[in-house]
């Protein structure tokens, strides 16, 4: 690095369309991280970078220096091949609970960090804390003992993971700064690279309850974080999925533990079971365990049909303190005191179940957070009795809402009713998986 | 203002490249003034103008924020139109303490605020500075004293007027926000405006010591400022003016008020006595003083010629506390120690005398700041000896640098020798007044 480096020319550059140079992206990142820079320059240059963008080159760089803003965990000593999947977020987007144990069951290593639950779209750890007793505030050392112990560990941030990534998030939050390719990809790939895998599955969703809403911009998103996730060593591959309804039935915490259940004893929804699968096929797939990817599938499909998968996760919750026993009996995990059905207003086919609007009313019946220190509560959500397509009459059900708190359903409900749509002809739709990216 | 507002949408909106409304753009001015707002999403904003401009009417909109995050000073009581005349900024850019006291002596109320030199060009305040014992930190009672017993007042900017400008101007030159058409006008606009003028004469530098490089940002910026007055209720013209080399031959403080007071007595460049005829006439044909400009013209070139003019300097100098003997005796003012002229290294014309670099030269002798804290010496600077198109001998002078210290001869001299072209042909060069925008 240059002895003498100033924030002004680098926020100068930015902002007059230059590319910047690896030396200028580590001292921005080393200034974020360590509280050199202020915090009006460093908002000022993720402004320039929103709205200048930032090259291939530079979306790596960027990540790098996150990575190294922390510790990038050393798993080499822990034999078989590490693999993560990540989800850029959905509504009722619960893969990670089914597809962790199958890909483990088939000897992958799953070492999974995950978050929690911000706007509209749900986080794995408020998932997993509905279950009495799971741990998800694994030290480094327990996430070795996990991945040794059941093949998987299913975890939050640790705060020496890419510290820079939270400063940077903090930031971009309150400045209207979220909204960036680059940044995206440096933040999600920063914190996965740190992870210390070897390989990578991504699910990009679009559509209406996705961050990226048309396929073009899900596509970018896709390209930029497959190409800066090989560039920094770890194989990375990318599935584009629909995201305009919920996936599977169930959203809220609970809810979405026992379809996930369901679905590892092979009764759940179609969508979900195959989307797991596809999902930890590619893992398994990637980690060398299979020779093509249509083998990964049956190896996968076996671990579902043998109960293989089923047992993996009675170990990991088990491992990790929770309630082993809600795999056998729901009345254990937190269920909501009272129910609403949501009916078809007149007959005709389901155009639309909004996701987003769908998540927000389950966010507004407390099963979410709009702010990060909100509580969540485990118990409410909704079970989407009619899928889009579905031929209705008058009456029909099409949303079961599980709520507390006869306010909250109130305010759940007028989301609700911007959020479905019945006419004369049924509505086209993506297919659940719209491309890959690799 | 609608009962809730919320900055992230008001950057967001901005940075997607939307107008913003009076409301929004107020919130943002009182939050910077009062401190409500963080820095973090002022600058962030900041960004978001400068890479997505402002409409004339949202930059009007700055302008009357700034404006009423003070007071707007009231000289309706003081007989007489007030006029005061802002320049853009240049090297040897003299004409405030010649237009000033000739404006006043043709009956022109002139309520002049300036600002300090920083960067490479120079600002009035320093110059009047070098005059021992003139106070230029007036308080408005004593601007409407001065301005009724000698017609004019030359001071700082008080407190109490557009104190958003002084936040937001800090937070600019730190986060590389500062090149903005809208955020110049309104900066410039909102401390002109809040002075209590009636009209106001611009003096739009354009060329190689402009803050405008290029003719087209020029009139951009002259259209932008003389639009923002009008629509504030303040008539404003504006002249885009060469500022390729110096202006006149004194750069530096005592200098340039030696070279202004032998302006005054008819003894002065031609480019500056012309020029601050030009904006001096302006100023009374505006005041309403005269007919038509030619008979304003006519008025001033009396009060030059009759002494009318140097008079009325001699009276504001000494009613601001100033030494008026100056006026006659030069060697009351500072003066540097050591000379050194710098002469043709070959035969040619001038083809050009950059006058960013002499200004970056005579800063280098310590006649400006670098930063806002920075000590000026009043007596370095320089005399200009030839000026561009001029047809040289080896050894002819071109620059003759007043300097204390050795080392800083050196700095300026690597500087100086970038300034100067000396070729076989002269080179094309600007008219000094290239056009007028009303």
């Amino acid at each position: 690095m240059p002895a003498y480096m100033r924030a002004t020319d680098i926020i100068r550059a930015k902002r007059d369309g230059q590319a910047l140079g690896q030396a200028e992206i580590n001292f921005f990142v080393q200034g974020v991280t360590d509280g050199s820079l202020p915090d009006y320059q460093a908002s000022a240059l993720l402004m320039a970078i929103v709205l200048r963008g930032m090259t291939a080159e530079e979306t790596a760089w960027l990540t790098d220096g996150m990575v190294r803003s922390g510790i990038r965990v050393d798993l080499s000593g822990i034999p078989g091949v590490k693999v993560d999947k990540h989800s850029t977020g959905g509504v009722g987007d619960k893969t990670s609970l089914v597809l962790a144990p199958l890909a483990a069951a088939c000897g992958v290593k799953v070492p999974m960090m995950s978050g929690r639950g911000l706007g509209h779209t749900g986080g794995t750890l408020d998932k997993l804390q509905s279950i009495a007793g799971f741990r998800v505030d694994l030290s480094l050392h327990e996430l070795r003992v996990a991945l040794e112990k059941t093949g998987c560990a299913m975890l939050g941030q640790t705060s020496e993971i890419a510290p820079a990534d939270k400063k940077l998030y903090a930031l971009r939050d309150v400045t209207s700064t979220v909204e960036s390719i680059p940044l995206i990809t440096a933040s999600i790939m920063s914190k996965k690279i740190a992870e210390g895998i070897d390989a990578l599955v991504l699910d990009v969703k679009t559509g209406r309850g996705a961050f990226m809403k048309t396929l073009d911009d899900s596509r970018r998103l896709a390209r930029s974080l497959v190409d800066t996730g090989n560039r920094s060593g770890v194989r990375t591959e990318a599935f584009i999925t629909a995201m305009d309804a919920p996936l599977g039935r169930a959203v809220g915490n609970a809810l979405e533990v026992i379809e996930c259940v369901e679905t590892l004893k092979g009764r759940g929804p179609k969508d979900l079971e195959d989307l797991s699968v596809l999902l930890a096929a590619r893992m398994v797939f990637l980690a060398g365990l299979a020779s093509t990817p249509e083998d990964a599938t049956r190896q996968v499909r076996d671990a579902l049909a043998s109960g293989a998968g089923l047992e993996r996760w009675r170990e990991i919750v088990t491992h990790q303190g929770g309630d082993a026993r809600t795999v056998d009996d729901y009345s254990l995990l937190p269920s909501a005191p009272e129910r609403h059905m949501v009916t078809a207003d007149r007959g005709g086919y389901l155009r639309v179940l909004d996701a987003e609007l769908v998540g927000r009313a389950t966010l507004a019946l407390g099963a979410g957070r709009a702010k990060v220190d909100d509580l969540v509560d485990p118990a409410v959500g909704a079970i989407v009795r009619a899928h889009p397509g579905a031929r209705l009459s008058k009456g029909d059900p099409i949303l079961e809402l599980h709520y507390r708190k006869a306010d909250d359903l109130e305010a759940a409900l007028a989301l609700v009713g911007r959020a479905i749509e019945i006419g004369e002809e049924a509505a086209a739709s993506l297919p659940l998986v719209v491309e890959e990216v690799r």
